[in-house]
């Protein structure tokens, strides 16, 4: 299909997603994530074919890491400078933040020439979504009150419930793996906690994971040791979308069974809820001692589940001894980047130039999550950009 | 008035900012003043109409913050931003400066392609506008030997005896508050020191409201505690232009009592000047011990004022129980930032949308300083800029 | 000579820069050498008549430093807005390398919308070059398999082995300041070790030096103390490129009789090659304690060559007592940067703004590396950027 073709697909779809900030899947229709989809398929051709897509002459898209990052990071600042605007980095060391400024004054203080503002906060369990949500009252304000001349939109880069930008990545790399969404339906997706040697790793991925392909007619296999949990909510959530969307949800606690027929598999590491929770407690109390100890209990509890590496074995037990092995990036690869973790060299091996490509479709995504916040008609935008036809790189 | 009605009146103004780094508001004209606030205003406009006010294809706005800042760093790259200019950090931790460079050197060696250098630096009196001026005879040599295409513009983005962008954006926000500069002949405001648990403040930004309002027929009313006194030469300065512009300038020890019928209040901690001259000595010989002392017992003074709080019972006192209130922001609030602090939270809430949309005039200051350093006829580019009629983003 | 007739000239030479790394000036060839010295000068003199050079409407110019800079990283600041660039920092603090990514993958996570990778790396011997073919190799592999849009380009900002984007501004500073690179032939330079008070500075400035003007037919002096040697391969190297373009190549070990009849000097520090590989093993090691001994001991034997002092004695015995003094800055200057250093402060000064001249075409030989690299007929490129005649900042 080129890209005529594709805009015009695109604007069959009614989303509701301008003006509106993109902070979890689940708030959003099945056609505003399709719509995210499709302008990200374009943007992507569109620089492929060296168009630019750029339709901000000047503008700021504020990064605000509250967790290290590489690759959202870069991800965020690509798809700011493919539409036009410059990167600046909230550093909450060198700002005044530290010094008890108030969320809702340094969220207009930053914002009066801001497009967008994209965030990754995901250490605190129930509280890295709720700042986002704080942010963006502020803007509101901000913006009601004529203090900001527009309402600069939020990216969700990681919180401590989903990974959208993540998330949505993987879905498109799956609709390009399969063919299509359609596709996709009947599929057995395994989204299977794995063994690592460090700790604390957010929930975001597995949950924005369960979260958003349970909504494709998929069959979903949450595997994890007893006591693995994730938050139970979001865990119910994704039950009932697999149901509504005419696939099934299972939770199953052996990850080699699990692997039975699989058509896709995502091993990785996550922290128990619980412990996040109580590690949450101790991060408010600042309670060094308290952390170290839950973080040794927690290592010695994950060492009794060094089996739960995707190897093998366990690849053979998947449909055709070979399903879509996904992993956002960077795995703990046994031999490799650790001594023993979530998976076997061989197996990365075979499917790691496909988890590249995984990754690639990020910075579009984001990309198109910022486009159809700032353009009503996206397509008819993009429509626009094709016609404009300006070089990215001057031939 | 209309975008042209507003380029026409500025066409009226005759300035001399060609060319010349904005340093101290007190070396300005009144025209050169009011051309910046002009510039600023029509800035502001176009922003809000979507007209791109974008000068430069490329080239780089140095940002040189040797004291931590989110408002006036944030300011800085918006305004580099709208004008077309990327923003570069000198960070002096990953520079070579800390082995040994030369301040000429440097200045040179960042300025290759540049076309500004903003500078924060007001934590050691007596140093930091010297420093400014250092760069900036190093790029006068520079330039004249032809080692820069063009001799970079420097903006003072805060130093140990003003704080320009900070007071103009201040005074713009006064300008539309009371409908013109005329109208501001007359009104009185307070500059009042306030209490607060932090130590060491600048001095900076009392002193660029004192040094700066003063020459708009204003009554000006600096009240501290004794002992808290600033630079003197600038405060006799302040003096004879209060004189001069037909206004008055009266200091006092009472913060209720100056309050009086105040049409303006200014309530703002600092350090006191001999504290401050104190602790440059002491940083300078890098005498920790010293500090730490100095520190405390500076501490301890400031907690014997700690009714110099701005409350409701003072704003009682002011013109129809309504004074605006002003701060450069992030104001100490009490029980909010602080326990105790520079305002009553009741009152800041009050005025703190008003906080918001001055402090929103800095990035159209700074561009404004930029803008008019490097054209010679401000009114005539925007006139072009206007005709050009370049979308800010795509529409 | 005009525009239009430097690029007739430049459109004369066959180069083969196209889609290639610049990571060793010896890699590349005398018609590489010259065209990207022609691209630097006509890029110069377009900023200067104020045409914009911008050939990217959007891109990312990732720059990856593994040691301070401060010049360097403006320059490649500089260069890569200059032709349309945003720059990203990969800061390996912020990233998550530290946590064991591996090499390649990152390469490719950073590249999805990148056009170059600029590195810094010269910490470790026998380290800095190969991780930039490394980073090759994976991009390489990246573009092959389909997952980056284009290969991006990589800039040597200095490594263990060489230092090409300062040798090669220093080749256009000494072509302009004899005329011609024909004018070179037969001229004497200096590359002479100096007295530091610091220690383990990189052997890639004098390298660079000897592996790049040995091949225009000049009269190489290599002076030094005994025992500071440079690789030998690339001293070997230097000797055969002299032969070759009819020069001379001579290692001494007297400083002042070295500058007999010198036409050009270049006195600045190193570190010995066998103290550099012990460092690298202990560094490696993180045997700090070693490093500690080592850098003692290093000290101790710089300090016996105190007199290796560029003065004004020396300066007499070059021709006309008047050589042309270069230098990479930042230089250690007796009495200024430090007690006694590589160059008496009068000589230093008299050649000061020279120094700045030299440095101030490194932003446009990084530029002239990039153009290259992307277009395949840089010549064509350039005269359809002058026809455009797009203007840097509005006039």
């Amino acid at each position: 299909m080129n890209l005529n073709e594709k805009i015009n697909q695109l604007s069959q779809i009614k989303a509701e997603l301008f003006k509106k900030d993109f902070l979890l899947t689940w708030e959003k229709s099945d056609e505003d994530l399709k719509t995210v989809l499709e302008v990200a398929d374009i943007l992507k051709e569109m620089r492929q074919q060296n168009i630019s897509p750029r339709v901000f002459d000047t503008g700021l898209a504020i990064s605000n890491f509250r967790d290290n990052s590489t690759r959202t990071r870069f991800s965020y600042a690509s798809a700011s400078n493919l539409l036009g605007l410059a990167v600046q980095d909230l550093d909450e060391q060198k700002s005044q933040i530290a010094h008890g400024e108030t969320v809702r004054e340094t969220a207009n203080m930053i914002s009066f020439l801001s497009d967008f503002i994209g965030i990754r906060d995901d250490m605190y369990l129930g509280e890295g979504n709720k700042y986002m949500r704080e942010v963006g009252d502020a803007l509101d304000e901000g913006f009601a009150q004529g203090v900001l001349p527009n309402r600069p939109g939020i990216v969700n880069l990681q919180c401590d419930m989903d990974h959208p930008t993540q998330s949505m990545a993987d879905l498109l790399h799956l609709k390009k793996e399969f063919g299509s969404l359609e596709n996709l339906k009947g599929k057995k997706i395994v989204m299977s906690w794995a063994y690592s040697p460090s700790y604390g790793k957010p929930l975001s991925v597995p949950q924005g994971i369960i979260g958003l392909m349970s909504r494709f007619g998929m069959d979903i296999e949450l595997a994890y040791p007893e006591g693995y949990d994730l938050i139970p909510d979001i865990v119910d959530m994704a039950g009932k979308n697999a149901k509504a969307s005419g696939g099934s949800f299972n939770v199953s606690h052996d990850m080699s069974e699990a692997m039975e027929g699989a058509d896709i598999v995502y091993p990785k590491s996550w922290a128990p809820y619980h412990i996040m929770e109580e590690r949450t407690k101790l991060l408010k109390a600042a309670d060094k001692k308290g952390l170290d100890a839950l973080e040794q209990s927690c290592l010695a509890n994950n060492a009794k589940y060094k089996d739960w590496e995707y190897d093998e074995a366990k690849m053979k037990r998947t449909k055709n001894q070979d399903a879509l092995y996904m992993h956002c990036l960077p795995a703990d690869i046994s031999g490799v980047s650790c001594k023993e973790g979530e998976v076997n060299a061989d197996v990365f091996e075979k499917y790691r130039i496909k988890t590249y490509h995984e990754a690639g479709f990020k910075p579009y995504i984001i990309a198109a999550m910022m486009f159809t916040n700032k353009f009503k008609n996206p397509a008819a935008v993009l429509k626009q950009l094709v016609e404009r036809g300006s070089k990215r790189i001057m031939a």
